[in-house]
């Protein structure tokens, strides 16, 4: 039982973690029905106009503006084109012709006059107001350009973006794999769910924690049984993790516990073993040929807080995603909160009539962040944040 | 071909939609590996006290606080306590067992003095500091207690809500069963993704940003193939879906071209065609057997823009998630833009150093949405936003 020396900073334990972890490049192709929040892997570039043609915006008669300027004229209807159809006929000045919404205006056209300022009279129409020339209808090519970039690579399909590729009669879109991460809970106390619980035991609490963030975070949760503190079962599951999924993650036994084994397992591979942040301090990082292996607390709330802060961005750029938005509010602290200086401290809060409250209860509780609606980060230097204190709190984006 | 009357405005027509869609009452249970982001159906009450136990929060040495009173106590070192162990060493005065983060803190002590304070000396250990009592234990209760509610009906799961139910052993979730969402795309004009286009078509946008939509709010898509302008077929299309979905979605069709047979299929049970909002005039709202049916319009900007306001809400409610929170930042317009009096109108915008620019083209262009991060509100009296002018842009969050 050895304490932990040379503690890594936060800012540079993060650097550390995605200096060593990379896009991972492979890329599949799926049809846009599936593509619900995937990762654009290709530049997309019209192979058209969208529309393709001018399209009536309105239901109404479809005209030379020219005729129409000045109020109340008569014009001769000559037909109608409905939407779908492939008509393109020839109007002269004085006559026109019925469009229904989504239809192709003629050519021989350049605006539409809605129906409700017209009247049908027979084989006439009369229209009571004159129209600007465009007016309702969409140019060829007014939404997308022949040869435009109407996506990136990298960008997440959204609703609005998965319609731009079916603007385009895209049916199948070329996406980033999701990255594979193992995930590993270990130590001795850990008992899986739906068993009686032991004296002296816990249930698992971090493998459904931590699968539920790579589910959310654009990754594949791969999710091992929980191993006991036995080096030799531990570095055959990592072994097996590092082979089949492209990051392990684990949780527990990286404290200075006796039996603490995951450091001695990884040896020369460990970049850093001790980070300064409360909660956290006993996590690990290493990288295996290449892979990244990150060791979180095996505490729940421990675990989850530096899951959010380490292991997330971690995820989002393996996955190619964006980086998460942060979104921060400022309030007021409802009660003063205590912090150890010379370590970074985060506590989660609620806000309740615009004031932040401590929810944070200790590292090992999982209560300190359900009830939560996001984080106050405390500097390494400050040991107290006063009542009333101005604070940024960090809204939690599950 | 008639111009549509008695337009409803966009409030009321939210109303209705609400209160003519109700949530969900079925229940499924599942594993809660599987729950991410399930909408939790039941109360849950702890059945025991987490930690079980009196729980160390550190490695180092279990004492009674009184023994460690002043600087430089010796203590004996009686044993140690693994986490995990049901061991419950009777400790005296003066005495100390090793003790391991997560291990059972024996009852006769009252808190951890940290391993960094202490020297190991053969058989006894010398504590450097005082320690506080209750100081880096955990106390059983001190995270959940016995009989306290933890969760309640109705919440999303989330991975530290996944990991309170972990915590109690819980294997298995009542959630709420996810609404069966029927889609389906109308009109001659439409042809599917993966053919060639034809002249005057335009590809199925609305089946897919609609089915992302549905997959991104708590609920299951039921796509139909394209529907052509064929009363009988769109009948007996409207009638599969209703009988094999909690709701049924379509798009195009309700205009009032000579073809929009969706409000006469419908008959009495419409509830409105026709609101007063920019784009998006044509909508229907019908409710068949207490199954609501909403017409979207076809043009896929304007079935996307009322499809986050008036249909998002709608598939929430029905399954039992809570409401959206809306993120709203205020920035200068960077561009005047023109309204149409009379009718709410909602434009599309982006925002580049601080300031709104409009995306939005028409109501037919699908790049209106896939370029925004946002939307303003227009209200029905207002024909002109300024130029530098403070707007409210309500941010999308997909």
């Amino acid at each position: 039982m050895k304490p932990l020396k040379n503690l890594m900073s936060s800012e540079e334990a993060f650097r550390t973690i995605m200096d060593n972890v990379q896009p991972k490049q492979k890329v599949e192709e799926i049809i846009i029905g599936d593509a619900n929040n995937r990762i654009l892997a290709e530049e997309v570039i019209s192979p058209f106009d969208v529309p393709p043609f001018n399209r009536s915006g309105m239901d109404g008669y479809a005209v030379k503006a020219e005729s129409v300027a000045g109020a109340d004229k008569v014009l001769k209807l000559m037909g109608e084109v409905f939407a779908g159809e492939d008509k393109n006929p020839e109007i002269k000045d004085g006559e026109c012709v019925k469009i229904a919404t989504g239809a192709r205006v003629p050519d021989s056209c350049d605006s539409v006059v809605i129906v409700e300022n017209t009247e049908a009279k027979g084989n006439n129409v009369i229209v009571y107001e004159p129209v600007l020339p465009f007016k309702h209808v969409s140019m060829k090519g007014a939404d997308i350009k022949k040869g435009e970039i109407v996506l990136k690579k990298g960008e997440i399909l959204t609703p609005p973006r998965i319609g731009v590729l079916a603007a385009l009669g895209i049916e199948r879109a070329k996406v980033f794999e999701k990255p594979l991460i193992g995930i590993i809970s270990t130590g001795n106390e850990i008992v899986p769910l739906g068993s009686r619980l032991p004296a002296g035991k816990s249930y698992d609490i971090n493998t459904f924690t931590l699968k539920s963030i790579v589910e959310r975070n654009f990754s594949i949760p791969v999710v091992h049984s929980i191993v006991k503190d036995d080096k030799k079962k531990l570095k055959e599951t990592i072994k097996k993790g590092l082979r089949n999924s492209d990051m392990v993650v684990l949780s527990g036994g990286s404290s200075m516990g006796e039996r603490d084994l995951i450091p001695d397992i990884l040896g020369n591979s460990v970049k850093f073993h001790g980070v300064k942040v409360k909660p956290g301090k006993p996590m690990l990082f290493a990288s295996v040929n290449e892979k990244p292996v990150l060791g979180l607390p095996g505490f729940p709330t421990s675990c989850l807080t530096n899951a959010y802060i380490f292991l997330v961005p971690a995820l989002r750029k393996m996955a190619n995603a964006p980086n998460r938005e942060e979104k921060v509010v400022k309030v007021r602290m409802a009660q003063s909160v205590q912090s150890s200086p010379g370590r970074k401290q985060r506590i989660t809060v609620r806000i309740e009539n615009g004031k932040a409250y401590n929810v944070y209860k200790e590292s090992s509780t999982i209560t300190s962040f359900a009830d939560a609606v996001g984080y106050v980060e405390i500097g390494e230097g400050v040991d107290l944040l006063e009542r009333n204190e101005e604070v940024e709190v960090k809204i939690f984006n599950w």
